[in-house]
């Protein structure tokens, strides 16, 4: 089973790697882009099992490891 | 209007950091996980205006600076 999981930096958290993209993107003449925030994406792959049990434990991971909650949020999607 | 790129390594290519956070995952008792693959997802802003051109824009900033296509794939998800 594959589980995307989506980590991004909360709203008013300093980003400074999307600062640079941002920076970047406009020197190279990409003058429509307005705002760039750069965030993780974590694919995982587990032992199949029951939907809402897995959400459990990859919510679990997401909690004690992945993510740090005091300035990131995220998103968990499971794919069969 | 919000554009969000996935960036990940293409399959076959060593991703190191993948296999840090799957032994982590491990050590942690999370035996159900058996890969862990880690990713850019990057969220940008741009003037809103025809899809198929932001699409194109969106597609030479991915090609010019934001992916290194040598080794990684991506995806663009224009959303409103």
């Amino acid at each position: 089973m594959k589980i995307v999981i989506n980590i991004q930096l909360k709203e008013g958290v300093l980003d400074p790697q999307g600062k640079a993209v941002h920076h970047a993107l406009l020197a190279l003449q990409f003058n429509e882009v307005q705002d760039a925030r750069i965030g993780k994406q974590i694919i995982l792959h587990v032992e199949d099992g029951e939907k809402d049990k897995i959400l459990k434990r990859v919510k679990n991971m997401c909690e004690n490891l992945l993510a740090n909650t005091v300035i990131e949020t995220y998103t968990i999607d499971i794919e069969d």
